[in-house]
């Protein structure tokens, strides 16, 4: 079903729960491209709601679930990772009452523990519910941060599954591809893989060492002298902890193996700088320093900066 | 000695040891500030000496270990941390020869493998040399990216001890204070600490992710799906692995405790998530998140960026 497709021409109403940054953005994004002219909030607080009305980020709001589930054609849930599994577990047993139900997807961190999820409630994985994950997010948070251009050359990675509605799927890709972002499938446990590695392992490692150094005896001493390397290693380090508490729970297993497989290269690395082995360390420092500088042209080249 | 109480009113010939980011810089801003208007370089390739000529970087060059020596009233070795230690192996044994040896200082990012390597040569600690270590760098490197400003508002390390004359700690402390850096004194044994904490362990812990993730299996999906987060975290895997090698053996020591201690706490991040233990994690994520955002905070107030 494209865009377009839908009875009497209209475009889709895009009903998006949980209007912080990226469900804001989304909306505006969708404005923007004309992909729907009617996107609506919910959520539990309503100065954030009409927040997001007065800046003309949504068309209308509710703070009733049932109420924004009928009125979808898309519904987007944008909350946090955990958040998102009780959505599920609310609005999927609703739905079997409806002849043609929404098409479902969200945006949380972890794919896994959704489809978990999802299957336990609907009894398999229901057809219209697409997971997806954008990669693209920033610093600042909440509906005032939104920013339309937000998914412009970032990656929206989606995990169809056998069970979906064809239709369905390509409806979500449409909703993304008209936000600018670039669409790529992939299975759920990959992404879980992959996603383990470049962020939830990246953010557990920030987390450790700031908590390591600042418990020690010289912390003060320790950050007066820090620099800008430090700054940048450590930046996500000040992302939001109940999120990333939560994305460490939901995507246990593939974080776990990601952790073991640094703690592995992290002794090797102990072991060489303890005999003093150079030879050994340069190898490692080598290797590390082409594979940084190759990933960091494919990003420059992907998003010009 | 004070910069102006050089006999006849001079100031100091300043020779520059290794003519690269730090070397080129410190002979930008001494030049700038008015305390030296002799900077002299000396170096094996005579390309880059020519080029500083060119430039203006310098006011002479020599290839010849003696003569650059014999011209200073302060040298600065500004080689990396390893080829620091040959520098004084090689000329501390001709200074005993001469009446008024030149003030001899540092920039590398060890103190305590150098004051070792001077005890040995010199059979204690020479009086007019005297550690230290300017917190500046830059992603890029050698004299054609040597900035008079790289050294306002950031720290300098000096690191006196018992048998330094005070005259030449004194001078020192005016040469870098010349070129707009804040200059602190603090020991040996407690800035081979800091550094580890601050600055080598996290660069041991950024080539040992990006090398973990490019020798996995998935390591081309792992990285076309990174985003903006480990790109920041990475970054310090870009830099010189020559340097890094270096220093990872020259500070051994300090660097394997602070390898240890950071291993401990990820050991209780990977049991929290383990077993599924949200509080501990929450508790972690919080501290840590406060710390680094007071971190940012006071970095901020003293950069003004």
């Amino acid at each position: 079903m494209a865009a377009d497709s839908l009875p009497g021409g209209t475009t889709p109403t895009v009903v998006i729960l949980g209007l912080g940054l990226i469900g804001g953005s989304l909306a505006r994004a969708l404005h923007g491209s004309g992909f729907s002219h009617r996107c609506i909030g919910w959520g539990h607080r309503e100065a954030s709601l009409q927040r997001g009305l007065e800046l003309g980020v949504i068309d209308a709001y509710t703070l009733d679930l049932e109420e924004a589930v009928d009125a979808a054609d898309i519904l987007v849930i944008a909350t946090p990772t955990l958040v998102a599994e009780q959505m599920l577990e609310q609005i999927l047993p609703r739905l079997r009452q409806r002849g043609q139900p929404p098409v479902i997807t969200d945006v949380a961190s972890v794919k896994g523990s959704l489809q978990r999820t999802a299957e336990a409630v609907w009894g398999g994985m229901p057809p219209r519910l697409v997971l997806g994950h954008p990669i693209a997010g920033s610093e600042r948070s909440g509906v005032e941060a939104s920013d339309a251009q937000l998914f412009v050359n970032h990656r929206v990675i989606l995990t169809p599954v056998e069970a979906n509605e064809p239709a369905a799927v390509e409806l979500v890709r449409a909703m993304w591809l008209s936000t600018g972002a670039e669409v790529v499938d992939m299975g759920v446990a990959e992404h879980d893989t992959v996603l383990a590695a470049t962020s939830h392992l990246p953010h557990v490692l920030a987390y450790a060492l700031v908590d390591a150094l600042a418990s020690g005896d010289a912390s003060e001493d320790i950050f007066r002298f820090a620099a800008g390397g430090f700054r940048d290693f450590t930046r996500i380090a000040s992302s939001d902890p109940v999120m990333w508490r939560d994305i460490a729970i939901a995507n246990r297993s593939a974080l776990l193996q990601a952790i073991d497989q640094f703690s592995d290269r992290l002794g090797q690395l102990r072991a060489a700088i303890d005999r003093g082995d150079g030879d050994s360390l340069l190898d490692t420092f080598d290797r590390a320093k082409t594979a940084r500088d190759a990933f960091a042209a494919l990003l420059a080249s992907r998003t010009g900066s």
